[in-house]
């Protein structure tokens, strides 16, 4: 059960059918999950923007760092071109080589593409040293390669799978979430789409509500420290320098449910919209685009705020209910889930 | 009687004794207040810094750009040089270049500057035009003058005043805000102060109560857009690097007030340490600085949220807090102050 | 005479008809020199980018800070939403706020602005405190005035003029200068033209020849501090963040002339295209462009480093040729301007 | 023989004993050249800056992006938190990955990082698809790890090695370059020392020489583009802030020699200092620096200017001097190297 199936509201923006990234057309979400033996507690989550070969048909883009202690790789040529021309893949801190070769296997590989010699892998990550044997660099090509490839449209598995599998969140159990907004007609009838890979600290807020501080845990009493990556996906029409101030509300989402951002923590939001595509190679030396205006963006903002901040209190809900969640790894660590009970509790008193 | 005395708590870490920027040793604030016949409502509001000379005696500093349609003066030369070098004065957006000007006639005019022809004054400002004759600019240098001069140590006046005499937040009367914190010796005892000018829309939120719900009155019911000026002083050694992630969390701490950073606001965050000077001029080659490691920066970082947060809410209540304080301006535009016994007790209830 | 005049080439591209920022269609410049008595030696450069309400009309824009110890105002706006709306104003350090004023004078009584509440002036300086008592800020708003207004197409004089009165540059006087390039059709057809205030230090080098070490006037055998604003017009259909790569070039052209940004220096760079406006309000809630693609971008990038680093040594041809030239300014302090003779010679030889 | 044995001379600062990298205290390169069959022409350079465990005792470090066409890895942290962890391994654009992971093998496997779970690998790169087999991707992790277990002190092997092995720069061979100035005791006596892979186009300019207009291979003419990674380290005793300044003159360095930052270009720069070092872990919660002022910084600016400008031209002098050197690659691809006879007499001429 989600957070809205208790009755737990964010924000005042409706949502879209699945309240997931998949709301956005065309949007898919593939994850591979390691959990193995005692120690192995990783894995791969794969957002794939559109169903062509994306490198052919780049996507308009923009990375916002909200903190940078973090390994993501693709950054600076997104920034400096404003296009995404890879599926987007999370995964842990001392995988993120792995993963960025496998996207190159992947993109190299795709028909089209026999002429290719250059690409850029956008890779994200959380460390999930805590529970998983990090050290052992367990994700492989081949599981990249099958996060992307089984990548589907629908409803998103949240919690602790995918390159979820091994995080922590406010001291809970953490892993992936999603949500999205839909806006109504009037203001464009846009979608955003957001996913979250939780792995982060501070004084958890659960619609407001001051969670953390009622149970005894968080930041300030105890370290509770590291990162979140976020995705943003939206089919409106918006270039990279409007998706960059998108991709930094996200931010304010997070801050939303208590984050901190502390010194520990990599923090990057990766916003895409499907509004159009750049074609890799063209006869005309111009792109025609169709673009909204800067006055319009507000609502779109907003709701990048609130579907992230939901997208994170999903993860921690999935991820576990009750004690008997509880989530072991390596070294003997383990880790309890969100005590759900109390919490729809505490958030319904108010 | 502010939020606190309401029995509000925002975040966990004490408040300094003032709960105000003035908590760090050696700040002084002054404002000048215009509220003439029924059209002008603006101001000024200078903070300074340390009471030698700012210019002989620069200060680290950093700015962050939350969302930077402003017009904010004085950013490039603290982004390069990691210094700021005179008072911060915030006022009406139209007056920002007089207010400018105020600053360099005080700083050649200060004893050991007689040499000085070159200065970057830190101006900022929020737009007051829906109650303020703002095209008519009726702040004069001398306004300017006279709120540096008479800036002083102690509490620091809120609400409808200085250059927050004719804003709007959430709609309703906005203004001046003011919130400290103050780090247990065991994170160092540090204090972290804050000063708001209060002109932005989102979804109200007071300790995480959605009180813009429940009031009605919201972005996305309504446009309600604006900016949000912040300055965080603190006495941590710490320098334009880590100042400017400490800047970064005020960003933050607006979020957690449902602030959206609508397309139209202009939100900057400065941030200076009054921990150590860096000499204008100096018969080393050298500064030798004794800063504060990376890794001790949550704590701060956290205050800035927390102190942001409530400068924010504290504004709000001291603009006014019952129909009878409705505040009138230009073109009979009035605006209503936050209905603070309602949102005491929707506060409480929670 | 001109460099061009003495046989001397810089790059490879053509030159527009005027070799000037107004071979730009709808470009316009206007000057106020101010050289009274044996003080006062400053002035204001306006440069217009289109015939009509700027505000109204906005033009897409982009800021690149080479380094920046200045005090350009109007920064953030310009990089946040991508758009420039007034004139574009240079002047000396401590006169930025009257010129700021004076733009806002200009731009809201503009037919068509009554309601405007806010704008963003986008102004530059360099320091010219050696020459002219800056201190005394003899600018004056209505100088400012008068600049925009007697903007007109045609070529520009440069030298000793305007904002570039009083500036100094490689240890020679200084001035306003200005260039262009021409694409051939099969590149676009595009046009880029330059406008610079030199006042900065280095190595200087002309087309290659390194004159500053053979004249025996160069950093590091002195300290020839300074800055350089640069301003890049286009009538290429580039966007903000095109704009802002070209506007790094200029920043190369820059270094063709041996400038080494020094720390005290303020090097901007405003780059503009004329090539489509963004209407203020609109009744759609899209922008149609049509966008040259980055694939397209390199030659205008080379006309960029080619015309700043032609406009440059313009400014210094244009400030005086023999010693009868040298100029004298306030306290008794005076400047020779480049033996353009001997240099003639030096370039002519290689 | 190098560009100074034919009299050659790139500025007014004295180099370096060795003009290299390695003039600078503690520096050490190590390459791995892949020269195989017909098709592989690749390599791997790693800069190792001091010798000790950098994870344990970081640098402090900056990395400027001239152009972002490109795909280093490990920018955010270095911005975030100002320094370095790792070796800096330069190699061909699609074995960034590989590098990564090998620079993760070699910092989990140092004595006293048994703990390490979490580090910030910063690998460069330029494509040699040209020349070079890349979608092969022949690097292998051992190659790295050889690369930097064999990095070693005194002359650095410049030219088609390392990786620079299969570049290809102003249409001649390219390679890896290497040069250094040392400044005076009156100015502190630091070394600046520069390494390069050079792989770009533009129009080259050798000692202010236009050498690739009278060979007649220049843009504009055609199309010449790619990328330059420039590596500058520093024993001045200069922060994040001044060390990010300092890569950004590296940039204006690329410029002298003709380059002009194409739109496919990947200008990278990662400046480090060796003065002192910030312990990962330490029982204080203070660094205490001794940092060299702001205004002390010019000179070494200067210096990153001439000593890249020098390190790009030794790189093309080092990999072939005459049509005997051509060199060919995949698919028949073949480079001449720049006609060194010709280009001493034309610039001996000046």
């Amino acid at each position: 059960k989600r957070p809205r199936d208790y009755g737990i509201r964010f924000g005042v923006i409706p949502t879209g059918p699945l309240n997931a990234i998949t709301d956005v057309p065309g949007v898919r979400v593939g994850q591979v999950t390691l959990r193995q033996g005692t120690t192995i507690r990783t894995g791969v989550t794969a957002i794939v923007p559109h169903g062509g070969n994306l490198f052919q048909e780049k996507l308009p883009a923009a990375i916002y760092i909200g903190n940078g202690f973090g390994k993501l790789t693709g950054y600076s040529q997104v920034e400096e071109l404003g296009t995404l021309e890879t599926p987007i893949v999370l995964t842990n801190t001392l995988s993120v080589p792995t993963a960025a070769d496998a996207v190159i296997d992947y993109t190299l590989n795709q028909p089209g593409n026999e002429q290719v010699r250059s690409l850029n892998p956008v890779v994200g990550e959380t460390n999930d040293g805590f529970l998983n044997d990090i050290r052992g660099r367990h994700v492989t090509r081949q599981h990249v390669l099958d996060a992307i490839r089984n990548a589907k449209p629908g409803p998103v598995e949240e919690g602790s799978v995918g390159a979820g599998t091994g995080t922590v969140c406010f001291g809970y159990k953490g892993g992936i979430g999603t949500a999205s907004r839909r806006l109504p007609a009037s203001l464009g009838g846009y979608t955003v789409g957001v996913l979250v890979q939780t792995n982060f600290g501070g004084v958890l807020q659960i619609a407001g509500v001051p969670v953390g501080v009622a149970l005894g845990q968080y930041s300030y009493k105890e370290k509770l420290d590291g990162s979140c990556m976020m995705v943003v996906l939206t089919d409106a029409p918006v270039d990279a320098r409007n998706l960059k101030r998108l991709a930094k509300r996200a931010f304010l989402g997070l801050g939303h449910t208590g984050g901190i951002a502390s010194n520990g923590s990599g923090d990057y939001v990766i916003a895409v919209s499907t509004a159009y595509q750049i074609p890799h190679q063209s006869s005309s030396p111009f792109d025609t685009l169709k673009l909204l205006r800067n006055d319009d963006t507000s609502p779109l903002f907003m709701a990048a705020i609130e579907a992230t901040e939901e997208a994170i209190i999903n993860s921690l809900f999935a991820a576990g209910q009750s004690p008997a969640d509880t989530f072991s790894g390596t070294e003997g660590h383990s880790v309890k889930p969100l005590p759900v009970q109390k919490v729809v509790e505490m958030v319904g008193r108010k």
